[in-house]
């Protein structure tokens, strides 16, 4: 490799210097990398095995060679070190990249993947919207169709971070994401289930956009079918939002979150909607099998 | 801000460390950030003022305030080391992102922005592709239609990646995107024009997709004028494509460089292409007005 010359904020870069890692990383320069962020509980990550199969799934779909020994001896050591300093809850991210090297966008021919694991404390009032749920606001930014990206935590997290900057009020706590035509998707951080007009459970399928959650997929694989409630994966389109009975998001971190009012993108309220019985069913079924969702 | 826990490659950081800006920093999470890739010639960037113009008007579109003079500053200082090690040809990379902060997608409420300046060698051959053209590929993954993000030369780049990663052997010097409704957009690192058919210039619209380039810009306000060759921005369909008389690709580090033959995603010779009167023309145009292009 050539010499590197490098500079962060004006300041010059030793090569030597483990920043030289991350300045030419293909995570930054290219989004090429994925993401799981897992609910630190007990000093325990109770569903890292799903964050796992999930991350080094989709790894692959990138390029990316990762084995998942290899993230868990990683994060051995990390939640050694977190015990040691006493931090039991909370959130542990994980980013996988495709590491520095390749000629542009093309990929090295060895990818050694960069893992890094940080630690961030819980988002505030989750226990406040377990309890009492939230008001959302729909996101005037479309999510593009992408079906080979559709599904996959990646890197590349624009569409979600300009859907955010639509409001700086503390008065929602998430925001409903559409397709380009007009297709409801996910919220900006979660998954959506909702119970339509005619009392039919749905959630949004993900072939051309969103993240394919881990709790989204305990909802389906678990959940619903233990609470004996049929749950359709369709199209659900914004007319069909609109009219429906209930509402939740749900993510790994947050678990189960009903929405009570939905407002659109010029803050007029769409409609208030109650926490209704299943989805309070929903929630204990969940609990009880995932007591750190309490 | 709270106490931080990091690891990289499963080596705790100290958070006193730089790598920790680097380790959470937006332009890696999210791809929260643009970058420039500017020709170094003589020790100098001849195009920086259009770059920088760019660059800032960008930034602004994805909430990053950032000031050309701060940037300038942080380049004079980079190309002061660069000179005292005896570089003066290459490319500087610029990369300014959303910096440390905010809570999850959410933009901090202050942005303090992280300016990279790295440098690295020329692509390799590249007089030999600006004196004997390339031969390119079409891609078979598709720009997805993000009218919010083209244009911008932002960090999600997960699709020139996977795009670039099609083909592995040394016959394509680039390849060709099309949009998800089969209209030519760009090549993975470089913007195309084509005389078509009809004998008319060409070269795609990017309301929907694609980077709208340095170099472009140059072409369309300057060279193409002072050539008195028309030029319309518009869509263009691959089956214009496939019939084009004379076809080019350009950016800011290779200027411009003749396509000399066009392949499908299988591999199968589309079309070859001499390299063409008012190719030639508008090439020595730009050397004569850009000499370290030459």
């Amino acid at each position: 490799m050539s010499q590197h010359y490098l500079s962060f904020n004006g300041q010059l870069i030793d090569a030597t210097n483990q920043a030289v890692y991350l300045l030419e990383d293909r995570g930054l320069a290219y989004g090429h990398g994925l993401f799981e962020s897992i609910l630190l509980y007990g000093g325990e990550l109770p569903l890292l095995e799903r964050h796992l199969l999930r991350l080094c799934g989709d790894a692959r779909k990138l390029g990316i060679p990762i084995q998942a020994s290899l993230i868990k001896r990683y994060l051995n050591q990390f939640l050694e070190h977190l015990r040691s300093a006493a931090v039991d809850k909370g959130v542990v991210k994980i980013v996988v990249t495709a590491g520095v090297g390749g000629r542009g966008y093309q990929s090295p021919q060895k990818i050694e993947p960069s893992i890094i694991c940080t630690h961030s404390i819980l988002p505030e009032h989750i226990a406040v919207q377990r309890r009492e749920g939230i008001a959302v606001r729909y996101c005037k930014h479309r999510l593009p169709c992408n079906s080979v990206l559709a599904g996959i935590k990646h890197l590349n997290r624009l569409d979600q971070v300009l859907a955010r900057r639509e409001w700086d009020c503390p008065d929602y706590q998430d925001g409903l994401m559409f397709s380009v035509t007009d297709q409801l998707i996910e919220s900006i951080s979660a998954n959506v289930f909702l119970k339509n007009a005619d009392g039919r459970w749905l959630t949004p399928c993900l072939n051309d956009a969103g993240v394919s959650g881990v709790m989204r997929s305990i909802f389906l694989e678990e959940i619903f079918p233990e609470c004996q409630i049929p749950i359709e994966v369709t199209e659900v389109s914004a007319d069909e939002l609109a009219l429906c009975q209930e509402l939740f998001v749900c993510n790994s971190i947050r678990g189960l979150i009903a929405v009570t009012s939905l407002y659109n993108f010029h803050d007029k309220l769409v409609k208030s909607l109650p926490i209704g019985e299943q989805t309070l069913m929903l929630g204990s079924k969940l609990v009880k099998k995932y007591p750190h969702y309490q």
